[in-house]
Formats: structure tokens, sequence, C-alpha cells
């Protein structure tokens, strides 16, 4: 960072269902917390008492948040910043729920030919692990979850991206699909996940995740790897609709996600580089915050 | 038909959710009723006294069914015929559950390079098209559905076949899904079904179904047309990855479905044929009938 400190201040990474709260000074984290106060747990009205306790716990300090609370199913609804965005833009864009006391990061939007993508959120961690060198000014990066957010940046700003429903339609899959009574193992980056991907490569889908069934059915296959296998087919085709090449890919995930799009990239001939999603969100929150007027 | 005619009998078409019994007199339908009593409504241990009911019903005849229940979760788990399956090797097939009285038609497997696929009752509306004469000796059909199936007919015989879960994954995204509450109108072959067609062809279904929640966030689209856009992307990445070029597709369907996907083959370049699916029964069933000993 380059930027003057701005001072001691609580950042808030918070989404629709975990939260994490970090106090940063001089971009040190000194404390933090993690626990299930998403959006959806909080509900409408519950902002301001819930930063009051935080405030009690962590100490009283201003606070910045970044996520699905500045979403309308938050606190209130901040105005995305339009791509291409950078650091500085999300900093001109910052809102102050309660005037020099907490303010709210925009989340990115993108308009291209008649389609829209948004992120709230993932822009703080993208731009910060730029920011902190995690990251070179100009790459691919990716972070697997619910909707996976696949961006360009380039000299140090969001240019393109694009979301994937990819764990929602494995959630769905899982729990309410005909599939859900063999989908019963864990998902590991092991074979049955592999054959999934290599299948990803005929872009047949449909007729791939039918094909679970009809293994059983005709037992050819137990259902042991058949969640793996179901991983594998939607992270294979995820991973095939970005045309990586031989490209570097910068993840941002947990370590059993991120195994799994490693693995998938690899398959596909990229080449996939862990990144640590909490230094990049440290990272990027304070130099918003560095920002602030 | 060729066969000698062995005497009027009950056929059933007994699937999921939904039955369809015909009271069959030399190939001729001289009665038909239809209702909810599929095989999971009846139940194990329920099937012998619907059976008998049918007959009050329509007549102390004996009785041919076909489709699910046939399978473990049906009456009785009637082992497969392997591709390639005509008519005679269904006959040859048939498992009596009372014998003389009762019978059921086996489905169709097919195994290729460790993948198998499976069909129950969709064999006969198949074969039974070819029977009488409403399809090619060598066609393709398709039957849209809740598992959409695809199948290659040569020679009158299935040689190969693909199911898709196509409308199990609409429904899923219909009623569970982020996407849920915005596929509320619908679902019509008009603008909207077709640019998920168009929106298909770029292989990108998990960023283009994200694409329908950001559309609405950022103003770009409203709800209404969302439910046919979600089913043209499932119907057109269905129909594109069937390879159809100009072919000729004979499709057994109810007229909504068959608008559905006559729209999305049209525009994969190929040629829809609306069949008439109870015709196709009841000639496929009859057929059988005929050729059991």
């Amino acid at each position: 960072m380059t930027e003057p400190s701005r001072g001691p201040f609580l950042a808030v990474d918070w989404g629709t269902t975990n939260r994490r709260v970090y106090r940063v000074v001089e971009g040190v984290v000194e404390q933090t917390e993690r626990d299930d106060r998403g959006i959806v747990a909080v509900g409408q009205g519950g902002f301001a008492s819930d930063v009051a306790a935080i405030r009690t716990r962590m100490g009283d300090l201003p606070m910045l948040c970044a996520g699905m609370v500045g979403s309308n199913r938050g606190w209130i609804n901040v105005p995305y910043a339009e791509c291409p965005a950078d650091l500085a833009a999300l900093a001109d864009k910052v809102v102050w729920v309660e005037p020099g006391r907490t303010a709210i990061v925009p989340g990115v939007a993108l308009r291209t030919a008649g389609h829209a993508d948004v992120m709230r959120g993932e822009e703080v961690q993208l731009l910060g692990a730029v920011a902190v060198g995690l990251v070179p000014g100009d790459a691919v990066l990716c972070q697997p979850g619910t909707h996976c957010k696949w961006a360009t940046v380039t000299g140090g700003a969001i240019t393109q991206f694009a979301t994937a429903m990819t764990g929602e339609l494995f959630a769905l899959l899982h729990k309410h699909s005909l599939l859900a009574a063999q989908m019963t193992d864990s998902v590991e980056p092991g074979p049955d996940f592999l054959r999934g991907v290599a299948d990803a490569a005929d872009d047949a889908l449909l007729t791939r995740l039918f094909g679970v069934r009809a293994d059983f059915v005709t037992g050819l296959r137990e259902d042991a790897g058949a969640a793996s296998y179901v991983s594998g087919l939607l992270i294979g085709t995820d991973v095939r609709a970005q045309h990586l090449g031989g490209r570097d890919i910068f993840l941002l995930a947990d370590p059993n996600l991120g195994a799994l799009y490693a693995a998938a990239i690899a398959a596909a001939g990229g080449r996939a580089h862990m990144i640590d999603s909490q230094a990049a969100f440290v990272g990027g929150i304070t130099s918003i915050w560095n920002r602030l007027p």
C-alpha cells in the first residue's frame, strides 16, 4: 500500500450466509472473527444493532463493509461501480450509512451486448490480491463458490467477468434431484471427479447427468463416487466454458474447493495458483479505506 | 400390423406419475382412461388390486403393461432388452406377472464405452411409431419430458439413444433456485424462449443462468419472460448436443412441449415432425401383444 493510513478500522466481509470481521491497524489484522450472521440471518432492520454488537466485541472504531450487505436484500442498496473498476473507483462510490462511522463498498456491474453480470464482495478480494502483490496487474482470477466468478484484471482494474451457477446447480442436484440418493459420498479430486471433468468435454452435460442414474440402474457403477463425478461434470463444464488455453489462473478459494478447481484447470491445460483470499480481502478493503476522503 | 391378432386386451402405459389404459380390439382402441395412478401413487403391494379395479372398469381381459411399472420401484423388476432392440426382441423378453393374465414389457438398455443409458415405456412408443408407419424405419426420434429421450432407429430397431435431464433441471431451477422468484410466467415458444436457444450456442449454460439474475438486478430486463428464457437455454443446450445438422426429427410430445422442441430444432437447422404418441403407443403395444406365444 502506498496510500497514507487513515487510521484503525473494522473491515467486514458481509455475505449472504457468512460474515467475517477484521480489526485492521496500519494494514495489519489485530483481531478477527467469523460467524454465520450473513444478511439472511440478520434480516432487514437488524443491521444497526448487529454493528453495535460488533463494536462492543471488536472495538469502537469506524467500519467499512463489503458484500451482499450493500444489496437490496441487505442494509441499504449501494449502486454498482461499472466495469472497468479499480480500487479508486470503488472508493469513489462508497456509501456512508452512518456518516463518519459506517460505510459500504459498492459491487461491480458489467454490461455487454444485451447481457449483464454483477458481483458484491468479490471485487474487494480480486483487486486486493493485485494491490498486495499476490497477483499481477494483468491476470485471470477465479473465485469458486455457489456462484463462481471468473474475472479478468487489466492494469489493476476489473475489465471483464462472468458468473457461473456451478455451486448452486451442484447443491440443487445434491438435495432435490433424481440423483440425490446416489450423491452420498464426499467430493474429492480423485478418479471419479476427473472422469466427470473428462466427460464435460463433449458438451453433453444434460445427458451425462442422467448417465449417473443409468450407470447405477444397469449395475455399471456403484454410488460411491457419484457426488465427485457430478462435481467434476459441473466444474469441468464451468472451466471449459472459459477457454483457458495454457493460461495462469489465480484461485481465491478454500482448500477443498480450490483443489477441485485446480484439478479441472490443469485438465483444461491451464495453470492454477492458490491465493490467500483473506489476505486479498484485507489488502483490498484497507486500500479502499485509505482512499476515502 | 401384419401379425395375426391375439385377441382383445388391455394395454397400460404405466409411468412414474401417470397411467393410461386402453382396451384394444383388433388393433382399435375401444375405450381409454387416464389418471394419476402412476407407480409412486400405487406403491409396492398395490399393483394387483389396482389391476383388478382396472378390469372391473374396462373389461375382464388379459393385460400388457409397459413403463416404470416394470422397474425396481414398480410391480416387478423386468430385465432390460439390450440395444439394438426391435419389437420382436421386446416380445421375447416380456415377463408374465400373473401367468396368461398380466404381463410387462421390458425397457431397453444401452451400454457403450463405459457409459450406460436406459428407458422404460418410451421404447413402445418409439418402435410403435415405426410399426404403424408414422415414422420411417431409419429415423431420429425425440421424446421430450422430465428425462428427454433422443433415439436412433435403424431397420426398425432402436440402435442408439441418449437421455437428457432437461425437464428435471428446469423443474429444479423453477422450484428451488435463486431464479425461482423470477420464473413466474408461463413458458411460450416466443422471443424470450428463442433468445435462450440462441444463448445456448456458446456452451456457457452455467453463466447464462446467472445472467437471468444479473439482468434483473441491473434493470436490463423484467422478470416476464425469465421462465421462457431458461427453458430456451436448457432445451437449446439439449438440442445442440445432438448435432442435428439438417436432419428430420420425429417428435413424440404433447403440443406445448412439442412446440418448444420444434422451435429449438428449427433454430439448430433440423426439421421437426410432430407424431401422435398415443397412436404410436397403441401400435407398438399391439404389435408386441400379437407376437407373444
